[in-house]
């Protein structure tokens, strides 16, 4: 099935995981299989984040489409732009702070276990 | 875990499920967890395709970054470009042709049932 991108839902969610500002999502598959819980882009404007949190019983894969950021990878503390992958397996946690001048935009697919 | 962009392999397969040309892969993450099969993206030169094939206990989401193209969603033949998206659930099946003079880039992730 395909979904136009002018038929793609978006929806806000404002200081995710404690973090600044808000996150847009969009959400560009009408349906997803039982395994993933969600297909998405999300866009950070500049000084926007989302909080640190552990995944548990799934895993999410980000693909950094455009702009800059940092993220946290459990422990690590990296800084990240377009064309790098993140994945936060299950027990792992990340952040993800945009500290750039512009939109951060990433592709995000969680996978169930 | 982050994979770098300069860190992600690459890889061709030339014809395609019996389509043109070939299709560079570039394998986003150097680990996937259990239930994905490929978190990739894949870029088809003007003129190159993947052939019509059925997913079976596995499905298939195609997120479209850049170019236009016509792709085969079942028995539907489709006009795409950047923006849509396309999801191949077990026991449909599709195709995928440039048909524009650019690069046709999507990202691809496979879902085990």
């Amino acid at each position: 099935m395909i979904t136009r991108k002018a038929d793609q839902k978006k929806s806000v969610r404002e200081n995710m995981r404690g973090g600044n500002e808000y996150v847009q999502f969009t959400h560009l598959s009408a349906e997803l299989p039982e395994k993933a819980r969600i297909f998405d882009i999300l866009t950070l404007i500049p000084g926007a984040s989302i909080g640190y949190h552990v995944h548990e019983g799934e895993t999410e894969l980000f693909y950094f489409m455009e702009g800059t950021g940092r993220v946290q990878d459990d422990d690590q503390v990296v800084e990240i732009s377009a064309g790098d992958c993140m994945a936060t397996f299950s027990g792992h946690g990340h952040s993800v702070e945009n500290t750039g001048n512009t939109d951060l935009k990433l592709l995000a697919v969680i996978i169930k276990d």
